[in-house]
């Protein structure tokens, strides 16, 4: 391997070669005025008096796996979180932590990545970070992205505080693809059938809610702890009961087989292109269809309602029963995102 | 060690005991309505047109060290970043990646750091993120800040290309001292006298120059690549050269021993808590008269002054010679920040 084509400790120590690896990949992909002066910060416009701040840190493992890799994840899931505020998503910042000895040609598999979901999700690239730690003190890649968005109905509240009896619960399609994804390719198992992570920007579905005039109250992306994990939040911030039907659960058989090998459960499984979102019944109907036009919602559905309660998942099961769905306790996967 | 003592992958795992880190820790210190609601993100009041938006990720080895700690330098980091740019910071994001393993006591005591020095700077802690990594896939712990602060006058334009012949320069104290504490602790080296990383939010110097109606033309922190790492960025983006006079640097004695036994030149050295400012000459001694009075900026000094050229930087040496201080190569202590 020559010396060129790793990441040394020179690439974070400040100086010349520091600047060549800005000059040469990180203002090659994301090439924006605001980025490529190059300055202590970036000067951004804003439109709007309230704004949302949103950031996440990405250190999954594998960094590429089927249906994406880091790279296309770091934007999704932090425009995924601008749009579960209602934000349109606008700016960006990345901070990497390069591992001595990573292959820089990944990395520009990486930008290459986030350059093309950026633009899919419409959102510039303002600001960058960039530090090497030694071999053995990180794993290839960390990246971190924070985003700036602006709400897009300043009038919106949607807060997981907001949710009644009587409201309806949408998922956005297939739940548990990201996960099983990410096991398969970890463990290197084996099934029939293939299995792609549903990583997507939503940042257009939910323009389309918003611009329909639909009437969110609360929304969230069933990321770590599934959709379990954040039905669970929802019910204890409204102090209300979430009451989930599993025969209207949109699971892919390829997913449902390899959870019922492993003995996990869909609804705690995590999706990096999946939002929830609730609303009062009289809207969902009409919701459904407006998300079910966008290619990201194609499967989407009403799964489930909220009742009176003191903040408990309750899952009505095929057979008719009634099974709560306690929250996660942190024996999931690790590294999912 | 009891399992209740350290940084677990359930910690990271998005269930019951990471948010039980996030109530017990990350709210209980950083207490904020924005933070304290656990939303997708946080909704916050823009007051200005123009914002800027800096991002800054921190992995410096030892995470704790004379002068400061991880937690308080990634607060000065983003907060001298935004300062820089001529902003006030007002909103900050932190994204935590800790490292299974990691004392609970230690993350305490840095997210303690961390709520003094944002109290100090003023800004408000409104979003965070935490990862957990397994062993040897971290150290410790790494912290992203991500700042958003708005300019202090819309009308002032501070950049790295607004620079001119007859431009005066100033540093706003001693050079150096975050370098040589930082490989003090790391190697264990036994000096006489004791060092301090000069480590500190700038935010309020910055603010009273600009108050006085100082018009600042470029300014930077010189942090990693130290002052000719930032003067030689100026100098070039700027197409000019900048000559600075040795007799008139400030250097603590211990600094300049320590860099003539390890053969170090100061001005390569990282700074934590200090400010290049450039500005025309006849508003310099005003201006130091401003700096001088905040107990940031004691020590401030003119250093140099900007002349024709090409984009070098030029050392007038104690001796009457002319050395020119290249861009720093990359050879310089990794894990400064």
């Amino acid at each position: 391997m020559r010396e060129n084509e790793i990441i040394t400790l020179s690439h974070g120590a400040g100086g010349k070669i520091a600047r060549e690896l800005i000059n040469d990949y990180i203002k090659k992909f994301f090439n924006c005025p605001e980025l490529n002066k190059l300055e202590d910060g970036a000067i951004i416009k804003t439109n709007s008096k309230k704004a949302v701040l949103t950031t996440d840190s990405f250190v999954i493992y594998p960094i590429f796996f089927s249906g994406g890799d880091i790279g296309k994840l770091s934007i999704c899931g932090t425009v995924n979180d601008l749009s579960a505020m209602g934000a349109k998503p606008l700016y960006l910042t990345c901070g990497f932590i390069l591992e001595e000895g990573f292959l820089l040609s990944d990395f520009k598999k990486i930008l290459q990545s986030m350059k093309k979901t950026a633009k899919e999700a419409d959102i510039k690239i303002v600001a960058g970070d960039t530090k090497v730690v030694p071999k053995s003190k990180g794993d290839g890649i960390y990246i971190n992205t924070t985003g700036y968005g602006e709400l897009l109905d300043e009038k919106m509240c949607i807060s997981a505080y907001n949710v009644k009896p009587g409201d309806s619960v949408i998922i956005t399609g297939n739940i548990g693809d990201h996960e099983i994804a990410i096991l398969k390719e970890r463990e290197g198992l084996k099934f029939d059938a293939k299995i792609k992570s549903d990583c997507a920007p939503l940042n257009q579905l939910i323009k389309e809610l918003i611009t329909a005039k639909i009437k969110i109250k609360a929304m969230r992306d069933p990321t770590r702890g599934g959709v379990a994990g954040v039905l669970n939040e929802i019910a204890q911030s409204s102090r209300v009961d979430i009451l989930i039907d599993e025969n209207s659960l949109p699971v892919n058989k390829v997913v449902l087989s390899a959870c019922s090998i492993m003995g996990f459960e869909p609804l705690y499984l995590a999706n990096e292109g999946k939002m929830i979102i609730i609303l009062e019944s009289e809207d969902a109907q009409r919701a459904l269809k407006v998300i079910r036009k966008n290619k990201y919602g194609r499967n989407a559905r009403i799964i489930g309602k909220v009742i009176k309660g003191k903040g408990l998942v309750k899952l009505k099961t095929k057979t008719g029963g009634i099974r709560i769905l306690l929250q996660p306790q942190g024996e999931q996967l690790p590294r999912i995102c």
